[in-house]
């Protein structure tokens, strides 16, 4: 019986060592088409800026030691071209075939850089693999860039901007929308568009580009530009192959992480996810869902009965000096999906002011119709990372306003006011809808 | 219609407020034996600290900002002595009556000096008023004692053991249990007994302090001596009124925080709450509780209809540089409630190691029946908070443990791990419910 997994990172590598744990005598077989797995690719901006000294850093595992230690082998240099579910095998470039049983499908996402005209010039980089990071590195040192440009106002986009600018180099973001990390929420963005100016980053939205110019773009001259928008699930050889995609473009897969494919499973970022908040799939590629889908893949490929509940939508940056999260819907995004929702926000002290309060602001969205919350976002500089957990595991949960408003949130001086700014949230939205 | 209020502190004034957000004209007057009102008792020991000048600093609010900024009465010094539900009369200790419609009863908890020999030596100090702490701190200033004793391993003896240590007394803490926090856990006391012995602040625990001698206690020299255990409802008033009193000595309410008797609410540090994971009665004083209970009990006492949840428990505190927090029940505490408990705990990084990740420890206790979650603790420095929060809200929503393992939690290399502490600690207890 043998168990093969399409793709050597975060999703591949959790099926792999997930099947591992349940069954000791599996055939257990990882093809990565680059040279390096299990790398932690959302460190890769933190070795531009200089804090990781160099990619191998974020190396978590070999593929030594997953043959030594798990007994999975782990072939790098491994591109898959060609899936016969019919006959159970995958095909590699160099035309050698391999038999599977089961076959796990991790193949990721990438940035179409052919999808904008210029994409392939020198100065246009990435950011998805440890080769490429370290060929920006490199421009960067060697070649002393002075004006850059980002394109896309997502996670990636909003991080490299701040390393970029950490560099020295003037920063213009550029997105497509009109609004920061997806979200559909105009005060959001309003927000952060005024504190990246506050450090000299230019914010444009609602800015399409589809071309790179030798020294500029969109009429902004830049000796370097860095691609993070457009990521695209590598889900075409799957399709080809008979799996079925879904309307997002990527995998369409059951909770059982399964494709329409018995036996065939996908997950991470080539995959959909089930959005617990809207009831449907959705496509949001980040590290921590590819770990868990991947180990749901997994465990079900080797036998096991695991179900991945879904996603939240939940994303945390910090940005010069400001954490920044959210998690579910926006006002706008869950009007869209046919709630009748209501949005407050509040600013206020993170702690009492003798422990050094700083200001924290945040956002709730309820539907007015359930009272059930819907989303928010939370900012400030500290602890925004548990706050924008609670209301996570608040929308795991189909929690309403008034339970959410009451909930045992731990108060101690040092940690926050004695109503936590995610009550006093509650308390102002529940307002709206009483 | 007049609403009378029996308290001024944290419950007392959120349902004095709340009241009057509901019904403008509502006649509303607050009551309070004390002369300050509004004040934050969980910031006194910042004030023997320094941290905080003066226990002024701690006021809200004062009692003319309540009249006219809220249209609320409030009377100092006025101790009420008996109530008379039958003619809806409270009688203050001069012999003046007042007429109530409503009643809220927030007369909070107290140390019971009495109950200990010697209680009411010079030397001997409690924490609950300004009063109290001013005179504290002038004995600490003018006498400079330097060996204290602290009575009780709860929130309040831990912190305040901190605070006598850095104003370089020799502590000793003396508690009557097993255990710190009233937990119930031995692996959790040992942890903090170690952390303390590294700060040299002794903790001796299974030591019933009955009596205070000049000079020592059990036995132990010492020139100060502060009580922070025994912490009692003050509800023998409300007993001889005919307010029914549950098996934990405070008064039991409803969940719209109503006694047995029609129109009187009793909410705060004298009533009871109840437990979300036990599903009882339970007597935990706490600030934050205090806040929400009065603010439900004020509200329908303003003819509202509102219900206070309940609560799962959850104590921060931060002593001697570790943060440690506790929710829902332990191991033994759950076992005695009638589950069928497993504990596992795991101790990694908060972070990557390249964002200076420190280690965090996380117990979690699930019931092997249900598998369900019933309780954890986190310690560490930093996001404890924010991750015992987590924990309270899925407790508060009866998650079992393979849902909370799943949660979408935020990740990005400033804020956590990929697989969040807590999620990898859901991982370990998931295997022995398997």
């Amino acid at each position: 019986m043998r168990l093969v997994v399409i793709g050597g990172v975060a999703a591949g590598l959790s099926a792999a060592s997930r099947a591992r744990r349940l069954d000791r005598w599996l055939e257990i077989l990882v093809l990565e088409q680059g040279q390096a797995v299990s790398y932690g690719a959302c460190g890769l901006p933190y070795y531009l800026e200089g804090r990781v000294s160099s990619p191998e850093e974020l190396v978590v595992y070999t593929p030594e030691y997953f043959r030594q230690e798990r007994n999975i082998a782990v072939r790098t240099g491994a591109q898959v071209v060609a899936v016969s579910h019919p006959r159970r095998q995958v095909t590699l470039a160099g035309g050698e075939r391999l038999h599977y049983d089961r076959l796990v499908v991790a193949t990721g996402a990438r940035l179409d850089r052919s999808a904008i005209q210029g994409g392939e010039l020198a100065q246009v980089f990435t950011l998805q693999t440890p080769a490429e990071a370290r060929r920006l590195k490199e421009f960067l040192e060697q070649r002393r860039p002075r004006r850059a440009v980002v394109v896309g106002a997502g996670y990636l986009g909003l991080v490299l901007a701040e390393v970029l600018r950490t560099h020295g180099l003037a920063v213009s973001i550029f997105e497509a929308t009109s609004d920061v990390l997806g979200r559909q929420d105009a005060g959001f963005t309003e927000l952060l568009r005024k504190h990246l100016e506050r450090f000299h980053i230019e914010l444009r939205c609602q800015t399409r580009i589809t071309a790179i110019e030798a020294e500029r773009v969109a009429g902004v001259p830049c000796d370097l530009v860095a691609l993070a928008c457009g990521l695209r699930p590598n889900a075409e050889m799957a399709a080809e192959a008979g799996i079925e995609v879904g309307r997002t473009g990527a995998i369409r897969v059951s909770e059982r992480a399964e494709t329409n494919l018995a036996g065939v499973y996908a997950a991470g970022d080539c995959a959909e996810a089930f959005h617990l908040v809207t009831g449907r799939p959705v496509y949001l590629p980040l590290g921590a869902t590819a770990n868990k889908t991947g180990r749901v893949a997994g465990a079900n490929a080797a036998g096991g009965r695991e179900r991945f509940a879904g996603i939240t939508g939940t994303c945390i940056l910090r940005v010069c000096g400001l954490s920044v999260a959210v998690t579910g819907l926006s006002e706008v995004q869950a009007r869209k999906e046919g709630f009748d929702p209501v949005a407050a926000r509040i600013e206020e002290g993170d702690k009492p002011r003798y422990f050094g309060g700083r200001p924290t602001a945040v956002e709730l969205v309820v539907d007015r119709r359930t009272r059930r919350l819907l989303g928010g976002w939370v900012t400030g500089e500290d602890a925004v990372s548990g706050r924008i957990n609670v209301i996570a595991t608040a929308l795991a949960n189909r929690m309403r306003i008034e339970e959410f408003g009451q909930l045992d949130l731990a108060y101690a001086p040092p940690f926050a006011p004695v109503w936590d700014p995610l009550l006093t949230a509650a308390q102002q939205v529940a307002k709206l809808v009483d």
